[in-house]
């Protein structure tokens, strides 16, 4: 199994985390030893984690009891530092996909890292992809949004077409989530605002039309099963057909779209995961786990090696063979092997 | 087919709504005779409408060619009238539901009414709930939030225990649509923020702990196939099972809930249907059309009728029986026999 969707967050002290931001820098608040921490953002906690975020032979020792031969890991979206000036986000980005390819050294078969960039300029975003892709990252990963500029916004889609010119792999991850004072308890944020801010996402490069300008070549990745695009999709295909406004800037019906996005299964219902399939392609779902968060696939890929209506076929491509396509993986490598949990 | 999900607006001039509100009441701007025409709010087009929304002769002859035979309908939610101060909206609210009243009236057969409350007042807005199924409304609608107030505020909450236990059916619909500036085109709001919203509403009630107070008695249904909430319970059912906070209102795993809820049909996609009706059961989806906007089904009922995972006793279930049990309407009349189109 290649899991696809998963995260990490270095070691960042409070005194690294505060000279750069004290107010909106995470760092990580661990004992000594100890196997349990709080990512904090200037003195508030933000999440309890465990020692898998920060420790990659932890990590791997997880990833052989659970079965996966590669996992692939990104920034904590919090990590992605878009609202500073843009300098000192390319410094930033910089640093945080040194300590990325770190924490993959160790483990070169068995842990590889998607790069952040600093969105807010596109200049300096595009120098971190290439530079970070030469230095061993196989992908880049973005925030849905920069501000109340979505994906349709040309800088953002400038950015896209560098990555597609440049064969560089994009995953698509929600942050900072729409619906502010209405969700602040049970983790509202997570369990509406970030699948809609997906749909979002997908949505305005469709609506739009930057799909029509943006190289057929992108590869490019929706989190969480595209969050809520694809059961709205007959929605949005029924607007787009009986509403003028919809359809002005789109010149195909939404749905012919779905098969220039790849999304992962993180979905945790089988009936979710069929319509999924049904609606991207057995080609286009990626095992992702998002590991090792609470609210990520406690057994990574059990949704999908238990779902009976993929044929084994299908589950290999899903659990594997689509993501060692997306990220251009060498296919014969040992580390493509399946594992036995 | 009963359609329970429809819209009216009935003729309101410009003077009267200018009086009441100038920047937020709505209007119908339509040339005398015209089939066609605009809501306005202000001096600022909202949505272009035609005949069906205002005229229930030609509604009716609507119905008749699509084989529906009866049709549930409430009011536009720009009508809710839910910022103004609580004795303007109770006076607005009951003469709306004067207006659905009279729009039912010459087809009392064909045609039934929902109202709309002052939601901003628990008190109005009980009596008016109370006052308008006495005159012949067979149910309320409300929007899914007041504010910042979701569907678990006291007051929202105590509302939905008033309509229980005075037996009257509520359907929540979407409205006042998360994501401000960012959904300026395309309909986005209405493709992406009110799926959420929905969902919203229905995981206010959930997580909250609103449903274990809420008698099991409560009818309440859902607009639009409960938005994004079918789709992503799994994802919540995790959540709920590994993550402290999001279970610390909650002592039932959330999809336990699912079958407290109603929802109508308008998902737009076989496949959305099919796991609408595996997630709510085939005794909770109801036909509604969202009629007479262009965003509603335009062949009402075919999504069902064409579905062939649903054998005919469901798809019977779903195009009438589970409406005229919802809202207690008899089911030997000769309103409730199969029309065909």
């Amino acid at each position: 199994m290649i899991d696809m969707h998963s995260h990490f967050l270095p070691m960042i002290s409070r005194e690294e985390a505060f000279s750069v931001d004290a107010a909106r820098a995470p760092w990580l608040a661990v004992e000594p030893g100890a196997s349990q921490g709080q990512i904090m953002v200037g003195d508030r906690p933000f999440r309890p984690v465990y020692q898998a975020l920060w420790d990659p032979a932890f990590r791997v020792a997880e990833l052989d009891q659970q079965g996966v031969a590669m996992q692939i890991v990104c920034a904590t979206p919090i990590m992605f530092g878009y609202g500073w000036e843009p300098a000192r986000a390319a410094d930033w980005a910089a640093r945080m996909n040194d300590h990325a390819l770190a924490f993959c050294r160790a483990h070169p078969q068995r842990l590889k890292a998607l790069a952040q960039v600093p969105l807010q300029d596109l200049e300096l975003a595009c120098a971190e992809a290439t530079r970070a892709k030469a230095a061993g990252c196989i992908g880049v990963q973005i925030g849905n949004h920069l501000g109340d500029k979505d994906l349709d916004h040309e800088q953002l889609v400038d950015f896209l077409i560098h990555c597609a010119e440049q064969a560089i792999p994009v995953l698509v991850h929600p942050w900072d989530m729409m619906g502010g004072n209405r969700m602040q308890k049970w983790m509202l944020p997570w369990l509406v605002a970030m699948p809609a801010e997906t749909q979002l996402g997908m949505l305005s490069l469709i609506l739009s039309g930057a799909m029509e300008r943006i190289p057929a070549s992108l590869k490019i990745c929706f989190a969480h099963g595209g969050g809520a695009f694809a059961f709205l999709l007959g929605r949005v295909d029924n607007a787009w057909k009986h509403r003028d406004i919809v359809r002005q800037d789109c010149p195909r019906l939404p749905s012919e779209y779905a098969r220039r996005f790849h999304v992962d299964c993180a979905v945790f219902d089988p009936g979710a995961l069929r319509l999924l399939v049904d609606v991207m392609g057995d080609d286009r779902v990626m095992l992702g786990s998002d590991y090792p968060f609470p609210l990520g696939e406690q057994r990574i890929g059990a949704l999908v090696r238990e779902a009976a209506f993929l044929d084994a076929a299908q589950q290999r491509r899903i659990l594997q063979g689509n993501a060692a396509s997306f990220f251009g993986l060498p296919a014969a490598t040992p580390l493509l092997q399946e594992s036995t949990p």
